[in-house]
């Protein structure tokens, strides 16, 4: 198949929701016309074949649903109502390409996601990068440095096993947005993230319990396995569940009290 | 260094002129509040070693100037003016990454464009994958799809060799924005992308002239090779140069008179 076939595949299939979009695939580039009084937040994330997935585990459905969950988990994470994605895709062999935008489309449609852009290249492994374009009322964006003392911290579910299908906490995102002084996703391990949230926000905490732990693992794993695509909150009010309570943000040196061993992707 | 060193040094050095980006490098996503009356074009393009460059010809500043020159040289084709860019970039060793966002970051304080945010990972082979966000005024980006009969077709420069640094067309945006009906950048060869936009518009074209050449290459060179990163466009006006006028859209079957021989990703 050429790439104008592929193409015109993936723009016949691709779910288009409007929302604010007036010019998707095609084009040297997409087109957006925001709304009076709301700010757009914008996150990127690489998914790449022997270091986020391998094919042995990983269909190339699977790989679709993942690269785009792992956008969707960082617009929960900024408290934002996701609008539309970019993907750009490298691949040794177009049978990759079908569906792998299956599964994409899939998760894309559930929760009102316009494709609107791209790019597609070879490579000698899968490369997906995505771009995720949420939207956010003016000055409400969630973020990592707005954490304070007597505020309380939570995650949003148990921790410390990779999922291969993980479910971005989108379903959470008006209760973050109105409880929250600041949150963040899950990825590289409660530890580092924790650790980055506090040092953010300049602040320390003291661990008030054990953050929950998924069937399977071991505490060890929910502090610092990574990959679990659950959101770190701090809020000064006392929340229910799914809301999981671990520490308390106290005044003192910057950063976490649990000695950070996550995912560092240089280290 | 650890992935924190790399990002606190990007961070510190990324150019950042405001321009409507409230938080960028750093958090889970970049912010970007809306300028009333404005649209918002997104581009994203792969730069892949093996692919786009060799490191032989290449070095790491030449990929990071030549990433985001591409990227811009989209924006440029929407008639729109650059805003911002999210950078995402894979390699084998770190030594690479300081040199490269140096060659990227001259590029970007050229053109006034903030580095808002991106992704950092490992892979075997050199992966880049830019977004540029652009403005334009509501309802004034030019697409391919704008060319009427009558429109006469223009290139911007003469054509034909791969550009390692291009310079992107950038100088252009306020006349082409003014004066043309429709516009696209030549990335793929000139014959490839004047089908697609005469495709896209409904239309096709007397060849009126021989597109201007690069010295050093040939008239095939300059209808077929791509990598030339000017304009093709469509004004009802007469325009002087640096506009070389190759066409006269008319009626008649969509596509080009001249057989499309350019770059296919997946061909």
């Amino acid at each position: 198949m050429s790439e104008r076939g592929v193409i015109d595949w993936i723009r016949k299939h691709a779910p288009n929701f409007g929302s604010g979009v007036r010019v998707g695939i095609g084009d040297d580039c997409a087109v957006y016309r925001p709304v009076a009084g709301e700010e757009l937040v914008f996150t990127t994330d690489f998914t790449i074949e022997g270091r986020h997935f391998t094919l042995g585990d990983y269909s190339p459905r699977d790989v679709g649903y993942k690269a785009l969950a792992r956008g969707l988990s960082d617009i929960a994470a900024m408290g934002a109502d996701p609008r539309f994605t970019l993907v750009s895709l490298a691949v040794p062999d177009e049978t990759f390409v079908k569906p792998f935008f299956g599964g994409l489309f899939g998760l894309a449609r559930k929760y009102g996601v316009t494709v609107a852009g791209g790019d597609l290249s070879r490579s000698e492994k899968v490369h997906v990068d995505i771009v995720v374009c949420g939207t956010v009322p003016k000055g409400k964006a969630l973020l990592r440095s707005g954490a304070k003392p007597g505020d309380w911290l939570y995650v949003t579910g148990p921790l410390g096993i990779w999922k291969k299908r993980p479910t971005p906490r989108l379903d959470l995102v008006e209760i973050v947005r109105r409880e929250a002084h600041a949150a963040m996703d899950i990825t590289d391990g409660l530890s580092m993230d924790l650790d980055r949230l506090l040092i953010a926000s300049g602040v320390t905490c003291e661990i008030t319990a054990a953050p929950p732990v998924c069937r399977g693992a071991t505490l060890e794993d929910a502090w610092h396995r990574g990959e679990d695509y659950e959101l770190l909150i701090a809020s000064p009010k006392r929340l229910a569940k799914p809301f999981h309570e671990i520490g308390l943000v106290c005044a003192g040196r910057p950063g976490s009290p649990v000695p950070p061993k996550g995912w560092d992707h240089f280290g």
